[in-house]
């Protein structure tokens, strides 16, 4: 068990946008529970587009996403702060499984609010840690509604997926990490759910360097936080279907606080896209990734021409693709390249 | 350029055993050239499969393939010893593939000679890095004649695939990364084909701990190196239809001397099991392996109680694999763990 942290010794301190030295104590914190993720460069595929590409492999992160980075941070801070319930989350997916994984690991016991539309195989991959799955209509009403049902039953501790301080500050650790072995980026690409990666990599890129840029991902069918941070407020009910099932999430209080001050801009995807950049990961860079975790490589690949000779980091934030997508993918048209 | 190395005046060396220090240099000869490929380790799977496993991702060295380190080694020696003409080799895919890298980076021409069956997609990344294709009928008396003929033509450098001394130098690099970073390593599970790769890995394993019980791979349709050790001399003519590729070489005069030295064993694997662990690899580790680069995760699946609480480490040779035969995997039975 880590020091008793600050931030478990006050709770409205997950409100508030984590400070440099939160991110850096959270990464020493899930440092033994989390991978080192590789940062891949290829010299040959640089030459081809005309910029320096580095991306960072959250795909090959422990349970296939970089969920279990900000989830084992809100578990040990919990565990930490002296709770004995049960924790207790909502997610479509890879969030869930990441918290299940982390829970397991700590000894808690965890129940998971679950879209019943979310992917087989995460379903799959949260049962097999031992989670209680609830399943909700995959809609935000039906799962506020599951979670407050699960919350009335007693002494839970909730984690939210995204819009929480402590899993913000877990999720910088990727770029954290990313930094320290490519200094230099100037750009970095990276995809936008509810935020809380997208937060957490803009938080530590902006404290290394606030000259870098930061975009965002997100499908056009789901380009809610786009809509946000140009309305300048959140914008809701704007989620439409998308094979990007873990990008279907709106911006919370604390990540559209963030994502305001911090994202140059936010780059949209087609679906199409979506799958020839899955296509492409295969056969170029024999990396599996899952639709959501290929957005920022699309939005890359679509947008190539902006960052010519510039050094851009694009994050492949998971890799738990179905094999039917995955399938699917292959018979997508090889992006063109130059 | 390199500094002239011993080995590139003196011709004989290509016919002799490196030694460790021929080793070392032939690492520190292709730094610049090669990608330091990650080692993957998954504590969630160790507990699976009651070992540790530690997974030497060459399939996500540039090119796809460990054949890199090898062609390019084999490449700068042959400039450096000043030859003005074209290099000319044979290959199914890989090692035309990367010595075509390696020529185009150094400014030399090359002719390869290619069997009319090698998978498209190594066809074409042949093609792509310019080099010139001769074909012919998939078998060693065709390839030979075919060799030949475009030796008669005149001044040529050949780079035997496999059965020379720069190429196994070079391919021990990959395993001098990996005792690298895990020194404890038991066990080494790596496929054979015509022996460079294992060659490279049992030398570079020996020289840091001669304990190290070095197993083989091949798939059962080309077990050609398990019945030449048995045999005790290179037994010819045993090679028949595998998904396995790249596994369909028999060994040369130098890598059976090396491998009967050097490997306890050769373990054979069945197609269907390199599909399922090509599938276990897409799911699990979110890596992408052609068949014969799955042939050591496949044999480790099968043989996984008989090296139990082993430090156990598997090469993933290479990730070329085409669309189709992806497709299929995906279709294979799921291994089942424990």
């Amino acid at each position: 068990m880590p020091n008793l942290p600050r931030a478990a010794m006050d709770p409205d301190s997950r409100a508030a946008v984590p400070r440099f030295d939160d991110l850096l104590a959270a990464r020493a914190r899930i440092a033994p529970f989390v991978r080192r993720t590789p940062v891949l460069h290829d010299p040959e595929l640089d030459r081809l587009l005309g910029l320096q590409l580095f991306m960072k492999c959250e795909n090959l992160q422990i349970g296939g996403a970089f969920k279990l980075r900000g989830a084992t941070h809100a578990a040990l801070l919990i565990a930490a702060s002296g709770h004995q319930g049960r924790l207790l989350t909502q997610s479509s997916g890879n969030h869930g499984a990441a918290l299940a994984l982390a829970c397991r690991r700590l000894g808690l016991a965890l129940t998971v609010v679950v879209p019943r539309t979310a992917p087989r195989s995460k379903i799959e991959a949260m049962r097999r840690e031992g989670a209680e799955l609830v399943f909700c209509e995959p809609d935000q009403a039906s799962r506020d509604a599951a979670v407050e049902a699960v919350r009335a039953e007693g002494d839970v501790a909730y984690v939210h997926p995204f819009d929480d301080s402590w899993v913000i500050a877990g999720q910088a650790s990727a770029t954290l990490e990313w930094l320290e072995e490519v200094p230099k980026l100037e750009v970095i690409l990276v995809p936008v759910s509810g935020g809380g990666l997208a937060s957490g990599t803009a938080l530590a890129a902006h404290a290394h360097d606030p000259k870098i840029e930061v975009f965002g991902v997100e499908p056009s069918a789901a380009a809610d936080a786009r809509a946000s941070l140009a309305a300048g407020s959140i914008q809701r009910g704007l989620v439409g279907p998308t094979l990007c099932d873990a990008l279907r999430a709106e911006l919370g209080p604390l990540t559209f606080r963030i994502l305001s001050a911090h994202l140059a801009e936010v780059l949209v995807v087609e679906d199409d896209e979506v799958l020839a950049a899955m296509r492409f990961a295969c056969e170029r860079l024999k990396l599996v990734l899952e639709p959501s975790g290929a957005a920022a490589l699309a939005a890359l690949l679509k947008a190539r021409h902006r960052f010519r000779g510039r050094c851009v980091g694009v994050m492949l934030s998971g890799g738990n693709a179905d094999p039917e997508t995955l399938a699917l993918a292959l018979q997508a048209p090889v992006p063109a390249l130059p």
